[in-house]
C-alpha cells in the first residue's frame, strides 16, 4: 500500500458553461489509517455519467451536494485491500458510488454505505457499471415507468449511442416496439443498427425533422430524451396523440449557456402529450427487481453494453471530457488498476 | 326575418402575430330558404375563447379547418326562427357551435349538429356559455383528469382571473387544495379572492417569483397554466416532488411570435414532474357527467362564474380583442339581440 493517494478535487464549479479539465484539481495527500467499520479500496474502474456535471454544478441540490475543493464522487468498481469491517473481506471486488481517487477509506457502518456491494460476478465485470448500474436502472424506469410502451408503439430515441439509449432502445425493443435512434455519426448508427434498433438516424447529416417524419409515418408514440435542444423540439413537432415525452438527461444543455426551452411545448396540448422527468433514485425500493430483469436478459443475450474503456488514471478529466465531445459509443469508462491484482 | 344576414367572415389569418379587428370583415348576403332538416337561427349571444386565435390560425389543424373567407365559428346562444326539422321548434332557445353571423341556417341531421342542444333552463342563462360550456369542460378535466389534485394539494393557477382558470380554482377548492391564482390587476385579484382562493398575486407589481415562494414554502403541486411564457418558468422552478403541470393554454403565445419555450423544464426531471396537455374534446364521452356535477356544484352556490357582457353585432372584433388585452375578467361574452324576443 502506498503512503500517499492521488485525488481528483473539485477545483471550479462548471456553472453556465462547458466542463473544463482544468475544473478538477489532481492532489496527493498522505493516506490516514483505516478507522474502525471502514474499509480501504483501491480503485480499479471509474464509470462517467453526463450528470456528474450537474453535481459539480450542484444543480438543483438533487444529490449531495458537492463542493471546491471536495473529492469528485464516481460510480465504481475497486479492490478492498484493507477491512475493519464484517461486511466485506481483503480481496473482494466492489462495485458502487466511489471516490475519484486512487486509494480510498469508505465507512461501512451505514444501512447502504455508498451503495458499495461485491460485484455480479455471473455477468461480464463491467456491466456493473453500465446495465447493473444507475445508467440501466435509467433506462428501465425511463422507458418503463414513464414511457410506458405497449407493443407496436414507435419508440424514438436521442443520444441513442449512449450508454442510456441503447439500453433503452433494446428494452423497448423487448417491449414489442419499433425502434429509432437518433445519433452523431456512422459508426454509433451502425452499432445501435447492431443491437436490433429498425432505424438510426445520424444528426450530423441532412435534415432530422424529415427523415423523422418517414420512419414516424403515425409519429411518435414515445420519446425518450437523453439530448434536449433541438432535436427535442424536432421530437414535439411530430409526437402522436397520447405521446409520452420522456426527460432522461440533456446533453446538448450541458455544453452551453442554454437560452430557450422547446419551443414546441404547445404541441403537447394539441395531442394531448405528457413530459415528464425522473430520476434514478424516484425508484429505489424496485431497484433489485429491475436488475434482476437486466440480469436476466443480459445472460440470455438479449441486451447488450458496449463500453469504450479509456486508461490511467491521470487522464480522468480527459475521459470524463469525451461525453461531451460525443467521442464515446456505449459507456465511458476509465480502467486506473487491474482488477486481477490481489 | 330579414332579407340579408350579417356575417363576420376571416379575412386573414393572425400567424405568428396579434389578433387584429381587421382579421375580421363584415359582410352582407342575402338569406337562402331554409332547407330539408335544416333550422334558421337568429343569434342572442356569443361566446369569446383565447383558442379561436388558434382557429383562425388553422394551428396544428385540431379543429375543422377555417379557411380566409369562410364565416368565423362560436360559441354562442340562439333562438330558432324557423324549423324544418323535428329536433327543434320555433322560438326553443338553443346553445352551440354557431357562427358569427346575425341569422344563420344549421344542418340539424347529424347527430349533434354543431353540437346544437337546448339551453338548460335550471341554471343562470350565460352559464350555458361559460361553465356548461367548452370552458366548464376545460377546467373541470384539466384540473381533475390532468392536474389531479388530492387534498392539501397547493395547487397555482395563471390567467386565474379568466373563464377557465377562475372555474377552475374553484374546483380545486371543492377538492380540498390551496389555491392561488395569478392575475393582473387590483380588480382581476378582488374577484378570485372573492371566489375563495386563498391567495392573488397581481403580476403587474412587484416580484412574482418572491411570492410566490412565500405563500408555496412546500412547492406547487399543481400549476394550471393559461399563461405560458415567463410565468410557466417561474412556476417550473418552484414545482414540488412529483408535480402536475396542466397546459391548458397560453394566453401569452397568442400576443407576441414565439421565440423561447419554457426554460426551466428541466425541473421536470429533478421532482419528476408531469407536463400534460389536453383538449376538451379528448374527453367528449364524459362530458355528460362532468356537465351535470358542474350544474349541481351552480346550483349549490359553490361554483360561480362572471361575465363581460359587451353589446353590438357590431362590436364583435372589437370584443374578441378584449381578451388578448386582458381586459375582460370571467367569461367574454357579446350580446346581439335580446333572448327573450320570440
Amino acid at each position: 500500500m502506498p503512503a500517499t493517494a492521488k485525488q481528483w478535487r473539485v477545483q471550479e464549479r462548471p456553472i453556465n458553461r462547458s466542463f473544463r479539465e482544468t475544473d478538477l484539481r489532481l492532489v496527493e495527500e498522505p493516506l490516514k489509517p483505516v478507522g474502525a467499520n471502514e474499509v480501504m479500496l483501491r480503485a480499479c474502474y471509474f464509470a462517467f455519467d453526463p450528470a456528474q456535471k450537474g453535481w459539480m454544478e450542484n444543480a438543483a441540490n438533487y444529490v449531495a451536494p458537492i463542493n471546491v475543493g471536495d473529492v469528485m464522487r464516481s460510480r465504481g468498481i475497486g479492490r478492498v485491500v484493507q477491512s475493519n469491517s464484517s461486511k466485506l473481506k481483503v480481496g473482494d471486488l466492489v462495485r458502487g458510488d466511489l471516490f475519484m481517487a486512487d486509494y480510498f477509506t469508505l465507512p461501512m457502518d451505514g444501512p447502504t454505505p455508498a451503495n458499495v456491494e461485491k460485484v455480479d460476478t455471473t455477468v461480464p465485470l463491467l456491466t456493473n457499471l453500465s446495465i447493473l448500474s444507475n445508467t440501466g436502472i435509467a433506462a428501465y424506469f425511463g422507458l418503463m415507468d414513464v414511457g410506458r410502451p405497449t407493443a407496436g408503439d414507435t419508440v424514438v430515441i436521442s443520444g441513442a449511442a449512449g450508454a442510456t439509449g441503447s439500453l433503452a432502445g433494446q428494452i423497448a425493443k423487448i417491449n414489442g416496439c419499433r425502434v429509432i435512434g437518433i445519433a452523431g455519426g456512422a459508426a454509433k448508427c451502425a452499432w445501435i443498427a447492431e443491437l436490433g434498433f429498425d432505424h438510426a438516424i445520424d444528426y450530423t447529416t441532412g435534415d432530422i425533422a424529415k427523415r423523422l417524419r418517414d420512419v414516424c409515418p403515425n409519429g411518435i408514440n414515445v420519446f425518450f430524451d437523453n439530448v434536449g435542444g433541438g432535436i427535442l423540439d424536432i421530437a414535439l413537432a411530430q409526437i402522436a396523440p397520447r405521446a409520452r415525452v420522456v426527460l432522461c438527461g440533456g446533453i446538448s444543455r450541458y455544453s452551453s449557456t442554454v437560452t430557450t426551452g422547446p419551443l414546441n411545448y404547445f404541441n403537447l396540448i394539441y395531442n394531448h402529450g405528457r413530459m415528464e422527468g425522473f430520476l434514478t433514485r424516484d425508484y429505489l425500493p424496485q431497484w433489485p427487481e429491475a436488475k434482476r430483469r437486466l440480469s436476466t436478459w443480459i445472460k440470455e443475450g438479449r441486451i447488450k453494453s458496449r463500453e469504450d474503456v479509456q486508461e490511467g488514471f491521470e487522464n480522468l478529466p480527459r475521459t470524463f471530457m469525451r461525453l461531451f465531445e460525443g467521442k464515446n459509443i456505449g459507456k465511458q469508462i476509465l480502467r486506473v488498476s487491474d482488477p486481477e491484482l490481489a
